[in-house]
């Protein structure tokens, strides 16, 4: 299949470009180098250099002989959107071309004005392009778990039927985000739940929780071709950037009572729950949506995990409990489905002892760079 | 107390921005006259001309001996809204200052991206001011009914609980609009209830339904403190348009089956909706909605109850059949509820037969004006 992946130069943007590529699939990918530039401006850098989107391109190809076509531009910008549908008529596109940090949507107002005008309508670019240009392509979009928050009833995949006075609707699951980096992430969904009610578009919507993880099987052992790999408070997850903070010796930063908890998933499953979406498209009219993770952790039980690894590599892992920045619940019930990616045929891999030894070992490497200073940023949700 | 109307041109926004000052209140009435330049740029006038805002805030003062200060510019330019919160702090904001027409936003790319911009970036701005500036301030945004659709079951007032699975939740009422303007109010909201929760603004967000009439108490029988009065399908809502139709002799358009619900109310209500909203304040921390509407018809019964005051004017009014260029059901179920503006004391007017007539007179003035060539826009939910 031609499959459009828009912010290709991203963490995931880069990994499923190789990750479709490998599995036979012709492959565009799409970014404007916003994520390099936000986290260069705020001295955010990642833990290693990654060449240029053209550069890994060609890296890729010298590797597997498969080619992917880069293009550098702004879907905000419809001219260089449309100029993409007229050179490369997709049969799907991955739409992950987002700002994509909470922290940084907090940081102030030209912050969340940054991210909520480049959200929205880069979202809205891509249903009016794929209206005009291409109505049969299958918007993949990349949502998150972030949307629904943490309501104290079971989070159904992406919808609910509500009984109501004797009278039933289904509805989209009511969405209340933690961030405003989340909260555009909602306005995505309403913008292409109305556009598939009214044009008949055909959407998937992921629901993603964290992602962890570094090597996929296209990147393995060849750093030039792994992800950004980012482990400050405002671009790093918190698996990645507790394991950083383990080797540097820098306290796990655990916000209020540490009982948070979230579905997080292996980046090699990110991978699969995209291709597997791709290959199985929604049909026309049809929003689509998935919850995708794999397990559910609280932040207590991932910094033990990591302080149980650090002891593995003979590291003493301190735990530091700081006053929540963020506004959200540190206890809450948290029991969200998950069983449509499974039913596609995802194959999960679980966060085991030896798989977080393994990313230890392979940020063990890169001791030296990390910058203890930049790994605090201090955020708060209420400034 | 203090209140600054942004949006203080338009068709609520002068008549409300009178209501304000005629009850004691001191006004800022402000706008960018967007609507002004998309009504001409549309060929869309209105049934007579208006003075621009600073003449009509002198009349106003001559008629009345109050005064209501004018600031003319556009509240997306954050310079601009700061200034307004750096002379003026206001005790309540009423923002009404949103693209609103429907099939304006559905007409093609360029008018849905202006109303999605617009919308959402206003709301966004006004948000960010209050918590900047003024952050007791109480925001009172106008929603639409439209932002429910017409679910299969009762629409609440803004809330429901949701029992599932043995567990219970209170959520916004699930959303799911039927244009992409309604849609904007939806995103709107969205943004509204994050920034509520994270910064405890005080927000009153009024879910109106359309709105009919021309004469309030403070302009009657005194054309040139009129609201814009249009009678097109972009800018005319429903009852306005049937009655100038009525009068030009040309047949009510009504959209497929014609039993299109909604709930309606007088002009006159929404300012008293308005000012109670205004001197009731939310409290900090609550998002309070209210559905604002007096009485539900259909567009059936619209379409007759307006034939039957023709008839009662010696005018006989016919009824077009057309194809229903919008996506929405013909017939539904609809039972909204609508206590919270009673309870704060709103005395409703009904549409009587005797108002109807009284509103058709008015118009019957204005016959040689109408041009019945800007009636039908033909603008297609599917284009």
């Amino acid at each position: 299949m031609k499959v459009l992946v828009l912010g290709g130069d991203g963490y995931l943007g880069w990994p499923t470009s190789m990750h479709l590529s490998a599995h036979g699939h012709e492959v565009m990918a799409v970014d404007n180098y916003l994520r390099r530039r936000l986290s260069r401006e705020e001295d955010s850098e990642a833990l290693f250099e990654v060449p240029n989107l053209h550069r890994r391109a060609q890296l890729w190809q010298e590797k597997s002989g498969k080619s992917i076509a880069v293009r550098v531009g702004d879907i905000c910008d419809w001219d260089f959107l449309a100029g993409l549908f007229g050179e490369f008529r997709p049969d799907a596109l991955i739409h992950y071309a987002e700002q994509p940090s909470a922290p940084y949507s907090m940081k102030n107002r030209a912050a969340a004005g940054l991210t909520l005008q480049n959200n929205v309508m880069a979202t809205f670019n891509v249903i009016q392009a794929v209206h005009e240009f291409a109505p049969e392509c299958h918007i993949v979009k990349l949502g998150t778990m972030g949307e629904y928050g943490t309501p104290n009833i079971d989070i159904e995949e992406g919808w609910i039927d509500i009984e109501h006075k004797g009278r039933r609707q289904k509805f989209l699951f009511p969405r209340a985000a933690g961030s405003l980096y989340h909260t555009t992430k909602v306005l995505d969904t309403d913008l292409l739940w109305f556009y598939v009610r009214t044009w008949g578009l055909r959407v998937t919507d992921l629901m993603q929780g964290p992602v962890y993880g570094l090597e996929t099987y296209e990147n393995r052992g060849d750093e030039s071709l792994y992800p950004f790999f980012n482990y400050d408070e405002l671009w790093g997850t918190v698996i990645n950037r507790f394991l950083v903070q383990a080797v540097a010796g820098y306290p796990l930063t655990v916000y209020g009572k540490g009982g948070q908890t979230r579905g997080y998933l292996d980046l090699r499953d990110t991978l699969q729950c995209l291709r597997l979406s791709v290959e199985h498209p929604a049909q026309a009219g049809e929003l689509r949506i998935f919850n995708q993770f794999v397990e559910t952790f609280s932040v207590n039980t991932l910094a033990e995990m990591v302080q149980a690894s650090g002891r593995r590599h003979g590291i003493e892992v301190k735990v530091n409990n700081l006053p929540n920045p963020r506004k959200e619940l540190e206890e809450h019930y948290y029991n969200p489905a998950h069983t449509g990616l499974l039913e596609l045929g995802l194959q999960p891999h679980r966060l085991t002892p030896e798989r977080m030894d393994e990313m230890l070992s392979v940020i063990q490497r890169y001791k030296d760079r990390i910058r203890t200073d930049c790994i605090f940023r201090n955020v708060r949700w209420n400034r």
